[in-house]
Protein backbone atom coordinates (compact mmCIF):
# COMPACT_ATOMS: atom_id res chain seq x y z
CA UNK A 1 0.00 0.00 0.00
CA UNK A 2 1.31 3.58 -0.42
CA UNK A 3 2.52 5.46 2.04
CA UNK A 4 0.84 8.78 2.15
CA UNK A 5 1.71 10.69 5.00
CA UNK A 6 4.80 12.13 4.94
CA UNK A 7 6.33 13.97 7.99
CA UNK A 8 6.19 17.52 8.93
CA UNK A 9 9.30 19.81 9.89
CA UNK A 10 9.14 23.13 11.76
CA UNK A 11 12.98 23.32 11.88
CA UNK A 12 14.15 25.54 9.07
CA UNK A 13 18.02 23.85 9.40
CA UNK A 14 16.64 20.31 9.65
CA UNK A 15 14.00 21.41 6.57
CA UNK A 16 16.66 22.59 4.56
CA UNK A 17 19.52 20.50 5.09
CA UNK A 18 18.15 17.44 6.88
CA UNK A 19 17.81 13.70 5.05
CA UNK A 20 14.18 13.46 5.67
CA UNK A 21 11.62 14.49 3.14
CA UNK A 22 8.99 16.57 4.69
CA UNK A 23 6.86 17.99 1.59
CA UNK A 24 5.45 21.11 2.11
CA UNK A 25 2.18 21.26 0.83
CA UNK A 26 -0.27 24.30 0.44
CA UNK A 27 -3.61 24.97 1.64
CA UNK A 28 -4.94 22.57 -1.33
CA UNK A 29 -2.77 19.87 -0.35
CA UNK A 30 -0.65 20.29 -3.31
CA UNK A 31 2.84 21.12 -4.37
CA UNK A 32 4.24 22.29 -7.47
CA UNK A 33 6.29 19.61 -9.77
CA UNK A 34 8.71 20.33 -12.47
CA UNK A 35 9.36 17.94 -15.08
CA UNK A 36 11.74 17.35 -17.55
CA UNK A 37 13.53 14.69 -20.12
CA UNK A 38 16.25 13.08 -18.39
CA UNK A 39 18.29 12.88 -21.22
CA UNK A 40 17.50 16.42 -22.86
CA UNK A 41 17.55 18.73 -19.95
CA UNK A 42 14.33 20.26 -21.58
CA UNK A 43 11.24 21.44 -19.16
CA UNK A 44 8.34 19.11 -20.52
CA UNK A 45 5.63 20.27 -18.28
CA UNK A 46 4.72 22.03 -14.69
CA UNK A 47 1.84 20.30 -12.47
CA UNK A 48 0.99 19.38 -9.34
CA UNK A 49 0.58 16.77 -7.27
CA UNK A 50 -1.05 15.89 -3.44
CA UNK A 51 0.70 13.61 -1.19
CA UNK A 52 -0.72 10.46 -2.94
CA UNK A 53 0.61 11.47 -6.19
CA UNK A 54 4.00 12.50 -4.84
CA UNK A 55 3.98 8.58 -2.93
CA UNK A 56 2.78 6.96 -6.08
CA UNK A 57 5.37 8.76 -7.87
CA UNK A 58 8.50 7.74 -5.72
CA UNK A 59 6.63 4.07 -5.16
CA UNK A 60 6.24 3.15 -8.77
CA UNK A 61 9.01 5.63 -10.00
CA UNK A 62 6.22 6.55 -12.75
CA UNK A 63 5.24 10.24 -12.32
CA UNK A 64 1.72 10.51 -11.05
CA UNK A 65 0.20 13.90 -10.46
CA UNK A 66 -3.09 15.37 -9.31
CA UNK A 67 -5.69 17.23 -11.91
CA UNK A 68 -7.05 20.52 -10.40
CA UNK A 69 -9.41 20.63 -13.13
CA UNK A 70 -10.61 17.07 -12.65
CA UNK A 71 -9.67 16.77 -9.01
CA UNK A 72 -8.33 13.28 -9.12
CA UNK A 73 -5.30 11.51 -8.88
CA UNK A 74 -4.10 11.30 -12.32
CA UNK A 75 -1.47 8.18 -13.55
CA UNK A 76 0.41 10.63 -16.17
CA UNK A 77 0.05 8.23 -19.37
CA UNK A 78 -2.83 6.54 -18.92
CA UNK A 79 -4.47 7.29 -21.51
CA UNK A 80 -1.98 9.25 -23.84
CA UNK A 81 0.78 6.38 -23.65
CA UNK A 82 2.65 8.99 -22.56
CA UNK A 83 4.31 7.02 -19.10
CA UNK A 84 7.28 8.92 -17.64
CA UNK A 85 9.88 7.02 -16.22
CA UNK A 86 11.04 8.64 -13.22
CA UNK A 87 14.99 8.49 -13.34
CA UNK A 88 15.16 10.74 -10.80
CA UNK A 89 13.30 13.01 -8.38
CA UNK A 90 15.14 16.52 -6.54
CA UNK A 91 12.78 18.40 -3.68
CA UNK A 92 14.14 22.28 -3.30
CA UNK A 93 15.77 24.00 0.08
CA UNK A 94 12.35 24.49 1.65
CA UNK A 95 10.28 21.44 0.59
CA UNK A 96 7.64 23.03 -1.43
CA UNK A 97 8.70 21.76 -5.13
CA UNK A 98 9.73 18.65 -6.71
CA UNK A 99 11.60 17.93 -9.91
CA UNK A 100 11.36 15.32 -11.52
CA UNK A 101 13.71 13.82 -14.40
CA UNK A 102 12.20 11.54 -16.86
CA UNK A 103 11.88 9.31 -19.73
CA UNK A 104 8.54 9.73 -21.40
CA UNK A 105 7.36 6.54 -23.14
CA UNK A 106 4.68 6.21 -25.70
CA UNK A 107 5.52 9.17 -28.71
CA UNK A 108 8.14 10.63 -26.07
CA UNK A 109 5.39 13.94 -25.71
CA UNK A 110 4.19 15.23 -22.33
CA UNK A 111 1.30 18.09 -23.33
CA UNK A 112 -1.70 17.42 -24.38
CA UNK A 113 -1.52 19.47 -27.71
CA UNK A 114 0.28 17.22 -29.51
CA UNK A 115 3.85 19.28 -28.43
CA UNK A 116 6.43 17.38 -26.73
CA UNK A 117 7.13 20.06 -24.44
CA UNK A 118 4.10 22.55 -22.60
CA UNK A 119 6.28 25.24 -23.27
CA UNK A 120 5.92 25.75 -26.80
CA UNK A 121 5.63 29.52 -26.42
CA UNK A 122 8.14 32.16 -26.20
CA UNK A 123 6.88 35.58 -24.39
CA UNK A 124 7.86 38.41 -27.12
CA UNK A 125 7.28 42.24 -26.59
CA UNK A 126 4.23 41.88 -29.11
CA UNK A 127 3.14 38.79 -28.27
CA UNK A 128 3.57 35.24 -27.72
CA UNK A 129 5.74 32.97 -30.52
CA UNK A 130 6.22 29.14 -31.26
CA UNK A 131 9.55 27.71 -30.25
CA UNK A 132 11.61 27.08 -33.13
CA UNK A 133 12.19 23.62 -31.07
CA UNK A 134 8.28 22.70 -30.82
CA UNK B 1 4.96 52.35 -15.52
CA UNK B 2 4.58 48.72 -15.79
CA UNK B 3 1.50 46.76 -16.89
CA UNK B 4 0.41 45.41 -14.32
CA UNK B 5 -3.32 44.35 -16.36
CA UNK B 6 -3.21 41.20 -18.48
CA UNK B 7 -5.73 39.90 -20.65
CA UNK B 8 -8.10 36.89 -20.13
CA UNK B 9 -8.71 34.49 -22.49
CA UNK B 10 -11.76 31.66 -21.61
CA UNK B 11 -11.62 30.42 -25.09
CA UNK B 12 -9.42 27.29 -24.67
CA UNK B 13 -7.79 26.95 -28.75
CA UNK B 14 -7.15 30.80 -28.12
CA UNK B 15 -5.17 30.54 -24.82
CA UNK B 16 -3.38 27.37 -25.94
CA UNK B 17 -2.68 28.43 -29.75
CA UNK B 18 -2.73 31.77 -29.67
CA UNK B 19 -0.22 34.79 -29.60
CA UNK B 20 -2.14 36.88 -26.66
CA UNK B 21 -0.37 36.82 -23.28
CA UNK B 22 -3.00 35.76 -20.74
CA UNK B 23 -1.61 34.18 -17.60
CA UNK B 24 -4.29 32.17 -15.41
CA UNK B 25 -3.03 33.25 -12.09
CA UNK B 26 -4.42 31.03 -9.36
CA UNK B 27 -7.32 32.44 -6.71
CA UNK B 28 -3.92 33.95 -4.46
CA UNK B 29 -2.83 36.23 -7.85
CA UNK B 30 -0.35 34.17 -8.45
CA UNK B 31 1.29 31.91 -11.11
CA UNK B 32 4.20 29.52 -10.86
CA UNK B 33 7.65 29.90 -12.28
CA UNK B 34 10.35 28.01 -12.72
CA UNK B 35 13.60 29.32 -13.67
CA UNK B 36 16.51 27.63 -15.25
CA UNK B 37 20.06 28.44 -16.12
CA UNK B 38 20.17 29.85 -20.06
CA UNK B 39 23.73 28.11 -20.53
CA UNK B 40 23.50 24.71 -18.86
CA UNK B 41 19.76 24.19 -18.42
CA UNK B 42 20.10 23.10 -14.79
CA UNK B 43 16.91 24.54 -12.98
CA UNK B 44 17.93 26.94 -10.58
CA UNK B 45 14.69 27.63 -8.71
CA UNK B 46 10.62 27.31 -8.20
CA UNK B 47 8.69 30.61 -7.38
CA UNK B 48 5.49 32.39 -7.66
CA UNK B 49 4.56 35.63 -9.75
CA UNK B 50 1.76 38.19 -9.39
CA UNK B 51 1.05 40.03 -12.14
CA UNK B 52 3.36 42.80 -11.26
CA UNK B 53 6.36 40.66 -10.98
CA UNK B 54 5.75 39.18 -13.90
CA UNK B 55 4.85 42.44 -15.56
CA UNK B 56 8.15 43.64 -14.58
CA UNK B 57 10.36 40.67 -15.31
CA UNK B 58 9.49 41.00 -18.80
CA UNK B 59 9.60 44.83 -18.60
CA UNK B 60 12.97 45.07 -17.13
CA UNK B 61 14.47 41.64 -18.03
CA UNK B 62 15.22 41.02 -14.91
CA UNK B 63 13.76 37.99 -12.74
CA UNK B 64 11.16 39.63 -9.93
CA UNK B 65 9.16 37.32 -8.14
CA UNK B 66 6.35 37.42 -5.29
CA UNK B 67 7.28 36.30 -1.77
CA UNK B 68 4.95 34.56 -0.47
CA UNK B 69 6.42 34.23 3.19
CA UNK B 70 6.82 38.48 2.96
CA UNK B 71 3.77 38.56 1.22
CA UNK B 72 5.81 41.61 -1.25
CA UNK B 73 6.98 42.00 -4.49
CA UNK B 74 10.71 40.64 -4.70
CA UNK B 75 13.04 41.62 -7.12
CA UNK B 76 15.76 38.33 -6.99
CA UNK B 77 19.18 39.86 -6.17
CA UNK B 78 18.12 43.39 -4.49
CA UNK B 79 20.01 42.07 -1.52
CA UNK B 80 21.98 38.85 -2.78
CA UNK B 81 23.44 40.28 -6.39
CA UNK B 82 22.15 37.17 -7.79
CA UNK B 83 20.05 39.00 -10.23
CA UNK B 84 18.69 37.23 -12.57
CA UNK B 85 18.88 38.99 -16.35
CA UNK B 86 16.61 37.15 -18.39
CA UNK B 87 17.33 35.74 -21.72
CA UNK B 88 13.94 33.75 -22.56
CA UNK B 89 10.29 33.84 -21.04
CA UNK B 90 8.16 30.80 -22.01
CA UNK B 91 4.87 30.52 -21.10
CA UNK B 92 2.63 26.98 -21.12
CA UNK B 93 -0.51 25.72 -22.99
CA UNK B 94 -3.02 26.50 -20.39
CA UNK B 95 -1.13 29.87 -19.61
CA UNK B 96 -0.11 29.15 -15.68
CA UNK B 97 3.02 28.59 -15.59
CA UNK B 98 6.28 30.42 -16.56
CA UNK B 99 9.48 29.27 -17.53
CA UNK B 100 12.44 31.83 -17.43
CA UNK B 101 16.18 31.31 -19.13
CA UNK B 102 18.24 32.99 -17.33
CA UNK B 103 21.97 33.93 -16.59
CA UNK B 104 22.29 34.66 -12.62
CA UNK B 105 24.72 37.34 -12.05
CA UNK B 106 26.57 37.88 -8.64
CA UNK B 107 28.22 34.86 -7.81
CA UNK B 108 26.55 32.76 -9.99
CA UNK B 109 24.12 31.11 -7.39
CA UNK B 110 19.93 31.34 -7.00
CA UNK B 111 19.84 29.73 -3.57
CA UNK B 112 19.44 31.45 -0.15
CA UNK B 113 21.06 28.56 1.08
CA UNK B 114 24.13 29.27 -0.95
CA UNK B 115 23.60 26.27 -3.30
CA UNK B 116 23.55 26.93 -7.32
CA UNK B 117 20.54 25.31 -7.55
CA UNK B 118 17.95 25.35 -4.55
CA UNK B 119 17.05 21.83 -5.86
CA UNK B 120 20.14 20.44 -4.26
CA UNK B 121 19.04 17.17 -2.64
CA UNK B 122 17.91 13.93 -4.21
CA UNK B 123 15.17 11.70 -3.49
CA UNK B 124 16.65 8.68 -2.21
CA UNK B 125 14.32 5.64 -0.91
CA UNK B 126 16.26 5.88 2.20
CA UNK B 127 15.97 9.63 2.33
CA UNK B 128 17.14 12.88 0.74
CA UNK B 129 20.66 12.54 -0.48
CA UNK B 130 22.70 16.01 -1.45
CA UNK B 131 23.23 15.84 -5.46
CA UNK B 132 26.64 15.16 -6.46
CA UNK B 133 26.66 19.04 -8.60
CA UNK B 134 25.33 20.77 -6.11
Amino acid sequence: MTQTTFPTITDKHELEHGAALAPRFDSAGLIAAVTTHAETGEILMLAWMNAEALAKTLETREAHYFSRSRNALWRKGATSGQIQKVVEARIDCDQDAVWLKVLPQGDGGACHTGARSCFYRIVETDGLKTAPDR
